[in-house]
């Protein structure tokens, strides 16, 4: 992504020059390297996931200015379509051509969800058939992948920029020396911002913010509905709307939940654009709408985890964030009676199409989170029994050596 | 149910005697009492909601004793069917009696997840049509009920009733003068054991847990999807199992939001039960496992809303509750640029079938969450537009006078 | 059903008087007779389908007139729910009271879509768990019933029922001696006609059209999407409209391909009407429209067959009935293999939710049908693999004796 | 086509010399031309569709051989993924470079399902956006097609194919002057047999069948439900099975009603192949069975329209083509009341997602069908309502001149 003729971003600042304009009602196309840009390969270990350079992520392309668009309107964006490169347009070294991967990413350099009782790397590739993800890694499942962009989104304005910058400033100060930290302050090093260079590229730097989270903006959902024929609505800042998009994903669960969960690739995505003019005042918007589209994977199947926010004995008053970690770990627990091992289970609750749902959210003091598993994702029958379980030999996720 | 010749009860407690015993893989049927055992009315004021005598909830019915289940087992609960009281099995009066009710309980008696900005007590009353509702304090919508039972399962152990008692007292400790409370302790003021009486029922009383969260065994879990159909496998503790179950609802949104989210009924449940031996011990449970049913309503257009953990300007560091309350804000004020009060938009969200999820759980700082409103239940078109907002009269919920 | 009060009627005419009246926009229930008013048992021989009296049915309840209905409205028809006999409001013995059944009907007396292959008669008895139907003479499917009323219709004019006796009488002409007959003329034994007697019951008798065949009006449509919650578009022909319905479904796969392929009952009905007056013109309607409901039974997964109008060496020209009836011989075959008699697997094909469509309608010579089974419905794996055949003890269907 | 080093056919012959080979487990791509060879344009009159030369179709890519296939068996075969050509691999005046089409062919030269009612040449020029089709002939609709091949199977036997062209000509000669042609028998014509030539290229071409109709072997089964992901089991005849496929479809209705009636395209096909050894026996097999796959577009609201089989005051005894032509034309005249020509409404019902049901096969004298419109296909609501129709200019579809 460095070495292009027309470089992308990989960090947020409203001056990034757009490399290129479309008007509203267009459709077009966009190429997108993975989001690490090449750092992960297709290997049996998890080497790559554990030294990683962070500081390239997310490597993005873009941005589009969108003719007419104003502070205040809403940007409709149509994903209409995307995919893995196709045969012969990357590499095979590259994630994307024929393969993806998950990773669980090490405590001390990512993290996730769940680092605190997966501490190490790990990583599956999984190899695509079409439609169809499996993985050599997680024998015993095959799904259709719910694709999408990880990541996409408008330009902040200035002053959005230096909020993000304050709130999260302040978030990071209450315990710098966490780790894995609690936000990611503005880096210089490895900062690529399309064309720009010289005076206005240090200071562009030194303030763009990074692109780990979602925010108002959109950004880094990770929503998985955002999947082919979507509609989205974003909020736009500046003139042009400068939408950009990358991370994109052949597959995730809600949640991603080991930090890189989704099925990462490098591909391709059409767009097609329109603008609702004064969009966000009319409708009230602080951050995206959308409508999902008509051809998500269809299960009806489902093996349910529930999960209550009390944790080592402790209760955590309505905490959503530890309902939802115990539901998970309760899905892993489960399937690694089965014969996965608990990494392999932490994996696939990352990739597949699992659903993850805030059931009960007032009964004082407990939250309540499930997660749905549709069964028909492998091979063998996954539901409770009064039967034996079967002993099955199901490999191993690929590890540090 | 407190004059009943075979009293429920309200509390939990592993004493409470059986009401009557059945046999693995047998099907019956109970009758249940609306959760507040009757105190609100079909009425166009909220009054009863703001007074309501909290102490008298839940009112459950059973507990059923299982030939054979001992601790450890795994409970296999068949949801067969339910509904509402039968046309001429319940007085008028009573919700299930061909309507229910969803209420916004008042922040000093009750609370609920948006209490903070809504703290005033509010409520809808819905109309039953077959499988339909339709309310005269929401105009506009009208949606098929994912009916379901709020709460059910099996009685606590004595060890797990301490170890309920302990760790919530010592979340209550850490500020005992909390409006509302951060749980509820013991209260012996209108506790229903079932037979129990006297000294017996004295010292039950002073030590049974309250039935409002969720719990180890499920209880008040408020699953919209434990509907019609649905295969619940919950842990047995004592012997017998002691299954009990109340809190109809003919209808709730995840999440069930406004405390009294779901549409209250009294009414009817048929079980199936089974029994896998051990079960508890072989698939590592600590909270219940669900299938859910065949027939939840089908919807396929959503519209859907975004929430970030950021509030008032403070980032919450991955923060799920923080994500799904904006989320669940960013919904309300949309619905109310449509013409709805916030009020009746809330106890739209609390009682309709929607969906919120977990959307991304690992992009520091900031967890994401999303709501999904299917657009099928109202009677106009909800989609943001370039076309003027129409200023529609959709009244307004039942408010205290 | 002859001996009620307010009786119903088993055939249609004009002038059955209406035997109650509703205004648009009311809800209303009504009690329904199972089709043969009776004459099936809870038993395991089958010959009472051989013997079944046929001129009794279909016995229907109705008709019910709808104020200021005229011939041209649609009168718009909601089901909102319905259901099986409740517990108590009838005796065991009859259909509905917790159990169904599903016929094959000998050639002499009914005959069916597959007679000329299947003879003779049998059935299966069918057992109600709440949602869910399972058979002691078909082991190994459990599924949840897409209710229905099988018949309901408006009364014809005079002018239609004349158009209909000439038409059917024509057909009848053409091959007046075949068994089963091409069509059945009106029959004045047996004749219920509501209230009707002396004079004007002889002559209504004696004109009044069977009830077997969809028509027109709607009628015996059999279609089983006309499910709970599904809103249904009726033409109006005479003043009041004069609704009946009657032969509720517990279950039926599409073409109800047993002649009595759906599991039938007696039970409730709970309707809402309302008009579009001069909807017929305004529409160009001839045949009833309608809107599945949004709870019907969710599958995903299906195996399908298919045929082509090829039968016997002989090419039938785009016959969709021939290529129909190779697919539905196609997946019995397929399913004896897996240890069903075929006659079971007749009876299933007719009573579980499985799906017929006309496929390819264009190609000459042949039409091409297709036949889907949710495999969800069986214990055990139907799908076609490289591993051996199962032996399995599957019992069989209940025959004559 | 006829110019490619590599050919493919356009008849159904055993001896076609394999284009390739692959093994059982592995997946491939292969390029399809579109139907006609590219006869038809991207241009707003139908005289193309007038004038087809109907002897070059089907134009198929293949036959692959799969290694080790042998008569008898099932070639298990997944759809793994399949789209229009890609940008930049196919001149733009093919349909599929961005673009297909749906033709109502004349009775002269094809016919189709209503020609009697429609019997002149027009067309719809469908624009594609990712996986939506617009038209500017069809103004009002936007769908999510479901891609298929319309045509794929395994060579025939000698046998087989003498059957075949006994049978076929069975039914020609009973009436051998009719227009359109009950069947095509050989003809040598423009035939394409692969590398062929000389006498053994002239004697295949006398023999070798048309790939007009479905067959046992399936062919042309244009069922739109083999789709992305699915699993098709196909009969095989021939040492290396010799599998074939084109006909690809970026959308159809059950039926494709008109012919021409799916949006005609060319492009790409990934399969996926494995055999089971000896199936057809096995499973009692005559013709393919298959799986759908989980990505069809999910629509969840519908309108129906039902048939009979009465026309022109005719009683077709249980003729369920009749039924489902009556079901057509009651959906054609249904949208020519909301703005659109008939042949616009015949073109929609081909091309689009719709459902075609076999509804009542049993209820003599009368088949019953129905018809299911999705109604989120449409950009305004088309439910029958008491509000007076809207006069809307929907254009019309493109027609000879």
């Amino acid at each position: 992504m460095f070495d292009q003729d027309h470089p992308g971003h990989n960090r947020w600042h409203p001056d990034i020059p757009a490399a290129a304009t479309v008007k509203p009602g267009e459709d077009f196309r966009m190429d997108c390297r993975e989001w690490t840009d090449g750092q992960i390969l297709n290997t049996d270990d998890a080497n790559d996931v554990r030294d990683v350079d962070l500081s390239i992520n997310h490597v993005l392309s873009g941005p589009v200015a969108i003719e007419g668009a104003e502070p205040g309107d809403i940007l409709v964006v149509d994903v209409l379509d995307l995919g893995p490169h196709l045969p012969g347009t990357a590499p095979d070294g590259l994630a994307g051509a024929g393969w993806g991967y998950t990773g669980i990413f090490a405590k001390e350099n990512g993290g996730g969800f769940l680092t605190d009782y997966f501490p190490g790397a790990h990583k599956a590739i999984w190899d695509f058939h079409g439609i169809y993800a499996t993985s050599r890694h997680i024998p015993g499942v095959r799904f259709a992948g719910i694709g999408h962009p990880g990541l996409f989104g408008c330009a902040p304005s200035h002053e959005l920029l230096a909020e993000w910058n304050r709130r999260e400033q302040a978030l990071i100060d209450t315990d710098p020396e966490r780790i894995p930290p609690l936000a990611l302050p503005p880096n210089p090093d490895n900062a690529l911002l399309g064309t720009m260079s010289g005076a206005e590229y240090e200071k562009a730097a030194s303030e763009a913010t990074r692109t780990v989270p979602p925010r108002d903006h959109g950004g880094n959902m990770d929503i998985k509905n955002l999947s082919r024929g979507c509609r989205a609505y974003l909020p736009v800042y500046v003139d042009g709307a400068k939408l950009s998009v990358g991370d994109l994903h052949f597959s995730q669960g809600d949640g991603e939940i080991s930090f890189c969960g989704a099925i990462e690739m490098g591909g391709w995505i059409e767009f097609g654009v329109d603008l609702i003019k004064g969009g966000m005042a009319k409708y009230g918007m602080k951050t995206p709408f959308f409508k999902p589209g008509p051809i998500e994977p269809r299960y009806s199947e489902f093996l349910c985890f529930t999960g209550i926010s009390v944790e080592d004995g402790v209760n955590y008053y309505m905490d959503a964030t530890v309902a939802y970690r115990q539901a998970a770990l309760n899905a892993i627990t489960y399937l690694s009676k089965l014969g996965y091992t608990e990494e392999q289970a932490y994996l696939l609750l990352s990739a597949a199409p699992i659903e993850a749902r805030y059931s009960g959210m007032v009964d004082i003091p407990n939250a309540c989170a499930s997660i749905y598993i549709p069964t028909a994702i492998f091979d063998f029958d996954i539901s409770p029994s009064s039967e034996e379980l079967v002993s099955r030999d199901l490999g191993s996720q690929a590890t540090t050596t």
